[in-house]
């Protein structure tokens, strides 16, 4: 058992030297760019969930969650040991915050909403706390692959029903002509982010092309798609829009400040429960996306700080009780991308090598790489690239940037959420494992390492993957929503208590599951892959 | 100068003593899929041509497309010596006849538009014979990719055309909720055929099963969609679908047989020079189908019969002015996948190899190719497929099958018309050039022919592509649309007379251009290649 808050203290008696760095690295081109990229890759889905909120709480819009995203950028790049963690509005939250509205709607007695909330978040925050100081961020060493996919095969569900729900609430509170346009907007919308993803990927157009139109291409769509609303005809039929309030004003016109000690004392025992389903959510989502952002593709260099932030975490959400916005977390996959995009490529240096390889092996290395063929050589580890993000989210709370997002067509925001659900299906392992079944056997590479699993081994592991994610997205259709957290979190134990029992070799659970992050990132959290 | 009626007559010589077996060989299990696949592909676009007819014409509707389905059938399957061929109602003859409506209707002493055509048809039979007689089928050797590519080219962007026009037409006619459930159902119609085509040529799914969404996959498509026009939202929107007329019926319930020698003898005159562009139309567009089905990919044994053939459709044309359909002439790209899909694959046999090789090479040969991979070997040559097909375009203009395609929405068919001109995009060879430029050139094949050609050369060569295709399109859009013909046509005597001249080298204007089929079909018609 280690020490009290020994982790907190390790992490800023290692980051602090870099303090001061950490602004001055930022003088490089690359934060101009990466700036620009997570901005949007942050702001837009953080739309689409104000939207859903506003739907359903009528409590959180667009300004809740622009504040919360900005809160969450200037607390971590100001004063984390993580600066290149993004934080936002995820779904998951929506899906939290959403399921407590629910629950407290069919009371008799039902408090005010923002004021339990509130003490929810308190609840959580402490608990948070508590978590840091007594190091349990080395539980993290278990989080493996295997619990990271289901909840990212969750997650992409919940976003393909976000999209169809944006629609059918349409098809209840608008004209048929305007939800039809909407429905008409929304497969436009997928359609189109799908077509500058692919083209993305092909081998049209030079590679800076391709790069721009990976970077902007949902943007780009989105001014595209929300544009051809404006055509006389559809124009005519009046689709709804995202709602807004005024500049930098909450909705529904109450103050900034939420007095949640106003709440009744039998809703603060109630809240409790509730704080701690939050905590479990965000201790799984915020360190997977924190280990995903410094994962080992990356050659960082400053030190990580897991639970320094996760303290920090817990303070971000108390404050985000106070103002009565959806609590932020780390972002999948908007953290890694930024990372990505701060990468700097060029031909190893000498100096490099050395640092990173014995001297003796130099020369058989520089036969593999040879010079002229760039390769990741640093990363622009710094902190104005999240500070400045953020502050564009701010810059869209002022009066005429707010109306401009009032001009987006809500089917244009279900398309969004189409998209992001179909494109972190893509890449999620339990598509992948799916796929490969699917394959023509005479189609898969002969190096495919599920090669070397039975095939009912691979069934069974994707069969208890499917169990918890049925269970995950069943509980989310009933009023027990908010339990789906702990469903993710039993994952961990199965993983490392039940299937080792299951008629796997080791070799087997290798291939079907592996860490979430590098070995280097993992041991800073106790682990020992 | 060769004898009179001489092509026809080696035409006739060369194919009947294999008349006989075209029957008995299509006792083959090849020919099953083979006829459905082709109905498909044959009935699918002439439903989708008879909606945009009938909605400008008012006279041609689906039992005059499914009548000059049938008619051509029979008559080349059971005449014709070039059996593989299939014809069919086209996208250029809709331009014709579409345009030859607009002309006549703008008249004051408008005549009959049917007996117009008629006589319209009757001209263009008396040139056909004209033409087999004096045997000008062999001026096919001139005819090169550069002339086909660009009508293909044309084609295709009338059909985008045709899909647009088909919903604007609804957002005047319909309801605006039933114009834009249109919208809703060609948006999906055609992503979904694209879903369908991409998946067949992926690595997902055994190789039979990517064979079947390939063959099927527009007729499941249409089926699905069709089918979400009567859920329940969309279909209180009452959106419009395929009109038809009673049983075996024609349009506005008038006799099947149009009195087309009541006709004025003023335009009677009138209709020669139609007549004339409707000749040159098929000339170019019905050999080259002949050609393409016909080409050097398939290992054909019986011989072709292009003089013969061209004779025998200017009787289906005489015949379909007679009976008040749209002329059928051959398909692109049914013909060609018509043939393909008869290939038989397999091992080649010892009396194989001898018949197409040296005997002394075949140790040789036998290295390159392994015998445990297929080939193809042969094709099923016969008459039945043909015949089949269309005669069950005949079973559909009974009472049942034809309310069945009444039920079809036309923005089904608005996507439909979308999918074909964005395929033939695909693979036309402009598109191609023009994706060469546009291409990474770090992704481009060293092999590449197109590397060996100037770039300014690759630029002019196209521009006159472009040029051409411009100039048909815009007259497409005027009343002077029926001269389209005349420029696609002008095209062959550009490129054997002004193109040799342009600052090409040989070897460039060899890759840039080539022959339309294979050498050997080439031969028949007197080709040099």
């Amino acid at each position: 058992m280690k020490k009290l808050a020994s982790g907190i203290l390790l992490d800023i008696r290692a980051r602090s030297p870099y303090y001061a760095k950490d602004w001055t690295d930022a003088w490089n081109y690359r934060v101009v760019p990466a700036t620009a990229l997570i901005f949007f890759a942050n702001v837009l889905p953080g739309i689409a969930f104000s939207l859903d909120l506003i739907e359903t709480t009528q409590q959180y819009g667009v300004a809740e969650v622009l504040l919360a995203s900005f809160m969450a950028a200037f607390i971590f790049s100001v004063f984390g040991a993580q600066p290149l963690t993004i934080a936002g509005v995820t779904g998951p939250i929506t899906v939290f915050n959403k399921t407590i509205f629910r629950i407290i709607q069919g009371q008799p007695d039902a408090p005010n909403y923002l004021h339990f909330v509130g003490w929810v978040y308190l609840w959580a925050a402490i608990i948070h706390w508590v978590t840091a100081i007594l190091n349990w961020c080395n539980f993290l060493k278990y989080v493996t692959l295997f619990s990271c996919d289901t909840f990212g095969f969750y997650v992409s569900w919940v976003y393909l029903q976000y999209g169809v729900q944006v629609l059918t609430r349409q098809l209840d509170s608008s004209t048929l002509p305007g939800a039809l346009v909407s429905i008409i907007l929304a497969i436009l919308m997928l359609v189109v982010c799908f077509l500058f993803q692919s083209l993305s990927q092909k081998t049209l157009f030079h590679r800076h092309v391709r790069r721009f139109l990976a970077d902007y291409g949902m943007p780009i769509s989105l001014v595209a798609i929300s544009g051809m609303a404006y055509w006389g005809r559809f124009n005519s039929t009046n689709p709804e829009t995202l709602p807004i309030s005024g500049a930098f004003q909450p909705a529904n016109g109450r103050a900034w400040l939420v007095p949640f000690w106003e709440l009744e004392g039998k809703w603060v025992g109630i809240a409790l429960p509730f704080g701690i389903v939050l905590w479990i959510l965000f201790f799984f989502d915020h360190n997977v996306s924190s280990l995903m952002a410094q994962g080992s593709e990356f050659p960082l260099r400053k030190p990580p700080g897991f639970h320094y932030d996760f303290f920090l975490l817990g303070i971000t959400t108390f404050l985000a009780g106070l103002l009565g916005i959806p609590a932020p977390n780390g972002l999948i996959p908007q953290a890694p991308i930024h990372t990505t995009s701060l990468v700097v490529m060029g031909r190893p240096s000498k100096k490099d090598d050395a640092e990173s390889q014995s001297s003796s092996s130099k020369e058989k290395i520089s036969n593999y790489t040879p010079a002229h063929i760039e390769q990741p050589i640093a990363v622009v580890e710094q902190r104005v690239s999240n500070l400045a993000q953020g502050s564009l989210c701010l810059v869209l709370l002022s009066g005429p940037f707010l109306h401009v997002l009032s001009l987006i067509p809500r089917g244009v925001l279900a398309g969004l959420f189409w998209f992001m659900g179909v494109d972190a299906l893509q890449g999620n392992g339990i598509t992948q494992k799916i796929l490969y079944f699917l394959r023509d056997k005479k189609s898969t590479s002969k190096d495919e390492p599920l090669r070397r699993v039975r095939k009912s081994r691979i069934i069974l592991f994707l069969a208890i993957q499917m169990i918890a994610f049925g269970a995950t997205f069943a509980i989310t259709q009933t009023i027990a929503a908010i339990g789906f957290p702990v469903i993710i979190m039993a994952l961990i134990p199965i993983r490392t208590l039940v299937i080792p029992r299951l008629p796997f070799t080791a070799e087997e659970l290798a291939v079907l599951d592996g860490p979430t992050a590098s070995p280097f990132t993992m041991e800073s959290v106790g682990g020992s892959f």
